[in-house]
């Protein structure tokens, strides 16, 4: 079965609007084992949309439709289909009585606009929108089923659920594949080193395609499953999981998905430990990035974003001297950070950066791109440098804080 | 001229991944006056992409894809190409240059994997990718020039910049209509509410179209241009920019796009002041805004994230009779916040949050959603407290977040 997704409209035509239908509307299909073939994307334009109807019609068995379906001048998608089907619109009762109860519930008025949005194309069967006043409607244009659904999120999710999933379940039959996607995340080596550590996967488990997919700083592993056995399907993956955790070793922080911080959260609430961070060129973002987790309040005690050299020394304790020996960017400043982090927020563990994230303030010795990282324990305290590729200041500080948490899960992985 | 867009890769066709590239291409070529036509995404399938391809060059002038250029065995748009084209693949020193430029830069070792990537179809006019191993190529089929790049946002970006829309521009000739966008920038106000004030402005230009984007927790107003006579364009676009203006009054904080971080960055610069915040609920994603700024070190001091009622005792001085009273989230909390760390840190200004931004930690008198702000001037202290509709996690810090930076944005503004 050839099933294609289609947006309209102007705005994610011209990159104005960044089209989140299709994806939502091709996990939804593919969860129900459906394979979406394409998405494609036409503006307001009825020449350009009947072209796409029609060609759509001929070429795929189902198409699932956002957009257009609203009260104004630029909505314009009932014409295309009627068009492309070649009939006429015309008022359909039941379209009527869903756009009127959405102003009868509301107690609202009903404008001529509004009644426009119940003319569809001859031969179609509407479909109620309980939530907004654009009925949507399924109509068959030579060998493909459409459905057309308003392209205001809330509402094409509400029908997409409520109507159009099981319509297509209906044309899908009881014969299909189950699908399967597992994503295992890493840290710390290249695409290419990942790609060729576990090129030798695939050819043992012929339901699974492998794919990896750059997740700045990560690299995902994903292992795509489709097969008429979901048990056999299961067996394939948890084997695969292992094959693929055992070639990346430690580089492996998760294999449900998971964030580097959602995993350090579940490894400090294990060990119930705390964390501390004191942060200075990642500016927040590890202490963003770690508060993001829901729950984070049971471990995340405190971080000091300390960009000023008064605030390490008056609010972190880093000697004095140490700043004035070595300067902010130094192994031996940021552990003493994490050691003043340690000793004023009473955590357990605790990770410290400072670095150049650029654009200025690089030099010759430290150009843009150094990082040092300060780990403190229980019982000790550490300092690293390392030196990375010039990359964009926003690009810098997701690498930064990715090296930094990923240096407390390696010392968190050692006493597990 | 007719322009597509392709994005490939099965991330994007089964919607495990938005596809924000396509979006970000069509604004570019619409920029430089050339009408994007359609987007069309498909997987990684060799026939699938072979079929697009022969579909695109009969039908288009131009073609921008992107996606499938990388070193793994999913990557097979090179193959696809060469297959539309009806040619091999073949070495090309140029692209293998590009490719072992990018090891050699980084004193890494090239894989036989990166070396696959210098495989370019018999024809192809290799692009250089400064920032990755991809290199791009140029091709022409049937009556279409396919442009290929990377799918890796920033070495997609720096391509398209650097060599692609030169390319577009010179197949695209001197005649063309100059297209503009104007991004106006409002917090503060529900889109209809926006919507309504400006609703008249439109009519008064007739080269515009305006449209509304909302981008959590900002409304953008967009003023979309489009003319053959460039100066009654910028006349129109200026004009209706102060229309806009005046009708949302201080809602407006950029007139160009800018960040609520930048706007405030550049007050604080202009008045030669410095900041400082003190997080609670927020957990660092204020200090990470406005240290996403290049040049923040300038005015940015210090963040105090402190989650635990302890660190926000001892290191931003709150008493703890205010803790006991009020519990950590209460407006007199954040102000006694916002004069710790304005005592710590020896800032002009300071910016306190604390709040319950869930999905646990609500109470029947504080639920999720609530949020207290604390404000510190080198003169006063204030505290104010919110109550939001309950929205998740992450959307609860961007807007606690927004909140409390254009508190200080109209303190600012009082004394501008």
């Amino acid at each position: 079965m050839i099933a294609d997704i289609i947006a309209t409209g102007d705005e994610i035509r011209t990159g104005a609007l960044v089209d989140r239908n299709s994806a939502y509307i091709s996990d939804k299909i593919e969860e129900i084992g459906v394979e979406v073939s394409r998405h494609v994307c036409v503006g307001d334009d009825l020449d350009q949309m009947r072209s796409l109807l029609l060609e759509t019609a001929a070429r795929a068995d189902i198409a699932l439709v956002t957009g257009g379906l609203g009260p104004t001048m630029d909505d314009i998608t009932s014409q295309a289909a009627a068009e492309a089907k070649g009939v006429e619109l015309q008022l359909d009762p039941a379209a009527l009585e869903t756009v009127s109860a959405f102003f009868t519930a509301r107690k609202l008025p009903m404008s001529p606009q509004n009644r426009k949005q119940a003319y569809l194309p001859e031969t179609a069967v509407s479909i109620v929108n309980p939530v907004g006043t654009a009925p949507g409607f399924q109509l068959k244009i030579d060998r493909c089923v459409f459905y057309f659904m308003p392209g205001v999120p809330h509402e094409m999710r509400r029908m997409l659920a409520d109507s159009v999933l099981p319509a297509v379940v209906q044309i899908r039959g009881e014969q299909h594949l189950t699908t399967t996607v597992k994503t295992i995340c890493t840290f710390g080596l290249p695409e290419s080193v990942v790609d060729e550590k576990i090129a030798a996967i695939p050819d043992q488990f012929p339901l699974l395609r492998l794919g990896l997919r750059a997740s700045f700083p990560f690299i995902q592993v994903k292992l795509y499953g489709r097969s008429a056995d979901p048990h056999e399907l299961d067996r394939q993956i948890a084997a695969a999981q292992e094959q693929v955790c055992t070639c990346l070793g430690d580089t492996v922080f998760s294999t449900d998905g998971q964030s580097l911080a959602e995993s350090l959260g579940n490894m400090l609430v294990s060990k119930n430990a705390t964390v501390a961070v004191a942060e200075s060129c990642t500016g927040g973002l590890i202490a963003s990035q770690l508060t993001d987790v829901p729950g984070s309040s049971d471990y995340f005690l405190f971080s000091g974003v300390t960009y000023a050299n008064a605030a390490k020394e008056q609010i972190l304790n880093v000697p004095a001297a140490i700043l004035h020996k070595h300067g902010a960017v130094h192994a031996e400043t940021a552990r003493h950070m994490a050691l003043g982090a340690r000793e004023v927020s009473g955590s357990d563990y605790v990770i410290a950066t400072s670095g150049i994230a650029g654009p200025g303030g690089g030099t010759a010795e430290k150009p843009v791109g150094t990082l040092c990282v300060g780990l403190a324990t229980p019982e000790t305290s550490q300092g690293f440098t390392y030196h990375f590729p010039v990359r964009n200041r926003e690009q810098n500080k997701l690498l930064f804080a990715a090296v930094a948490m990923n240096k407390l899960r390696k010392e968190l992985l050692k006493t597990c």
